[in-house]
This record gives C-alpha cells, structure tokens and sequence, in this order.
C-alpha cells in the first residue's frame, strides 16, 4: 500500500476523475503507474478536484503486488509523467490505509489578484478582481464560515449526499502585496463549497452584502442566499491531514 | 502615431513574429487592431522575442488614420485580446517615434527555479535547476558580462548581421527564495544572447567553468566556447527604454 503526495497544475486537465476521452489527473497518472509495473493500477485520492483546480498536496494511495525500492518507482513515475503534475512525496503506509476515507481534514487556498490590470500569467492560477475589496468585511465575513455547520447554502445546487454537516476549522482572509488569500481547513467539503464561499466573501468585499448577513445564509440552508461560484483557477488544494 | 505597452505569456505563441498557420503574438494583436479600427494595422515591436519567450513591457507602435479616443481604443482592445495578452498602457508619440530603432536599452531577466523538485506551476515560467548553483561564481561571471564587447560567442550560430558588437550595462545575478534571477540590460541585443549567457552561467554555477574564463569566450569570437542555449520559458522582456 502506497500513499503519494502530488502536485498538479489543473489548467490542462478536466479534473482529477477519469472521464471518457478527457484528459484527467487520475487517467494520466493510472497509465504511467501502469506503464512502470506492467499492470492496470488504479488510485484512490482524497477526493477529487473539479476541472482547472490545482493541488500543492493532493493524496493518493495504491496497492502494489510487487517489491519495488519507493525511491525508485517514485523517480521513475515523475518522468513517465507530463510536466504539470509532479509527485513530491512517496511512502509505504498500513494496508488499511485508504487516502479518502482516512482523511482528517483538507487544506484549501483561494488566490485572488487584485492588481488594477489582469495579468497575461495570471490567468490559469488566480482570480482577477481589479475593484477595490473591503479587507475587513470579508475578514469578518469569513469568520462567521469557521464553526461547525451545515454547508447547503454553499453547496452546488443538485449534489446529492447523505449529510451536509461539516466543520470548518479554519477560515481566514488576507492581504500579500496586490494579493488576496483566502485559506480554508475543514473536515470535509461539499462540491464547489469552497468556491461558493468565495463568491459571497467577495459580494461582501464588494459592499454589496454584509458580513453580518453570513449567518443567516448558512441558517437558511438555501443555495440562493450565497453569493455565486467564482472560477476554478485560484483555487488549490493544500494539505491533507491524517 | 501610437505607443503601446504589452505584456504576454508566450508558452502559448511561436514567438513575436507573424508566421504562416502559427499563432504568434504579433498576428494576434494586428488581427485584433484590424477588427476594432476597420483597416488593416501593421504594428511595429522594440524587437522579437522567440517561441516560449515572455514579455511583462514590450513596446509596439503603429499609425492610425482616424481619431479614436485613447482610452477606448486601449479597453476595446483587451477586451478583444486574448487573455495571455495584455495591452498595459497606450499614448500617442511623436511622428517620428519607432518602436524598434530608437530604442535605447532593453531589460530582461532570466528566472531559475533552484528548488529540489520542478514544480508544475513553473515549468512554462521558469528554467527549473535542481542541482546546487555556487551563486558567487556566477555572479562574478555575470560581472565579467558587463562592458561594451562583442558579444558573437553568445549569439546563435548561423545568424547573420552587421555588427555583434553591444553594449551591456547591467548583468547581475541575485537570489530571492528558492529562485535565481539574472538581470541584464544592454543596447540590444543579438539572437538567443541572453539564453545563451545563462548557458554559460549555469556552467560556472555548476563549477564546470571558472568566472575568470568569460573575459576569454567572449574574446575567442567563437560560439562553441560559450555555454548551450537554455530554454526560453526563464525569459521575460521587462523594460524598453527610449
């Protein structure tokens, strides 16, 4: 049993699941692990990551039958794979090891330039808002998401799932030159939460929303409350914990 | 008469210059210039810049008959740019100004990723080094750079052109973090010179080479003594000066 940390860069893949004829992190990464031991091999990540969504720390875990020295199939792995995705770390762990069902909690950061104009390399790793933004609000706004809640308001219209529940542990916003961070750690998240969360963070940064409204739209438990879902491109999975 | 300022991600171009069926930075802005003014527009640049090469301030300008208010001319040409290009500024000059002969000096900086692993975010913005680099050696070496020389060991072989003579007035490299940035400014510059320093930089950070044998390349005139063209994704045009 093989856990692996991996870094990828989302813009060129159609998220993390392997889909019919579209280029995803999981396929991609199958075939070289395929190709190196000469067997169909399938991973098991975190979760998965939507379409342009990047990772820094993404796990994943696989059995594997034969005896291989780890430093060696993790060199050989990076070179069988395409520059945007990098393995960064790799290790035996426990059979009963399973890098979703384990996870403790998941590391998100959102990146969003500010700078007046977009910038050209900008574009694929961050989102642009060139109007001012209210540092504070949103600071405030984001921590009324800390806490345990349930996340309907934030979640994709049309995901079906048993519990809405989860705990956000972190929820923090802030200001690096003409950037603008915002970091999240929970237990779990639902589909295009974090995304969601965003998009109200910023109707607050905007002045068109209070960041005293926050409450209300998680007690509503209504997805037409919060503020819409912004684009794929800053966000980044972190870290998962165990 | 107008003066643009530019900045784009050239990962996706084969270079400033129109080319037959390739996308190139240059078509791109005079097929966008032609669908706002209603005419054909040729633009003349500072210079090229090859496939894979960036640019955070390269200068265009070109004529236009009609009067059009500089300010919509700018926004309506973003808006119909792609987003890995980026008009920064516009003004209207002189009669007589012409982006490429009465250019003064030009800035580029060369960026080295010195970290363990490549990441996937750089692999299109920076040349990535994971070896140790003696960054004293190199920038003794870079020192040596500096000076009114000529510069033919350091320009892609086969080219043919006047003079190789040039003046260099800043060569510098510096560390910030895990990156390596070497900056040089001169008068101009000859064809893949900068990568081709960087080359011979790389040899001396990797102690394969001695600061003090760059006085004797650049006086050799030959190009096999200098060190090999590095890639051009660590290349950004930042500044043309007039």
């Amino acid at each position: 049993n093989i856990k692996m940390i991996v870094s990828y860069d989302g813009s060129g893949f159609h998220g993390w699941q392997t889909q019919k004829n579209l280029r995803t992190i999981q396929e991609t990464i199958e075939r070289a692990l395929c190709k190196l031991l000469g067997e169909p091999t399938s991973i098991c990540a975190s979760g998965r990551t939507d379409a342009g969504v990047h990772a820094m720390g993404q796990v994943f875990n696989f059995r594997c039958g034969q005896f291989m020295p780890l430093d060696a199939v993790f060199r050989a792995l990076n070179a069988g794979l395409p520059g945007d995705i990098r393995v960064m770390d790799a290790e035996e762990v426990d059979q009963g090891f399973h890098a979703r069902r384990m996870s403790k909690s998941k590391l998100y950061v959102y990146i969003i330039d500010t700078s007046e104009a977009p910038s050209p390399f900008l574009r694929r790793y961050a989102l642009h808002e060139g109007r001012a933004l209210d540092l504070d609000a949103m600071q405030q706004a984001a921590a009324e998401i800390q806490g345990r809640h349930d996340f309907i308001s934030f979640m994709a219209s049309g995901s079906s799932i048993r519990t809405t529940t989860r705990e956000v542990y972190v929820s923090r916003v802030f200001r690096q030159g003409t950037r603008l961070y915002y970091m999240i750690e929970g237990s779990g998240f639902l589909r295009y939460m974090v995304r969601n969360i965003v998009g109200t963070l910023l109707l607050v940064g905007r002045g068109r929303m209070g960041a005293h409204e926050v409450p209300g739209i998680i007690a509503g438990r209504d997805r037409s409350l919060a503020g819409p879902t912004v684009g794929p491109q800053g966000l980044y999975l972190l870290k998962v914990r165990y």
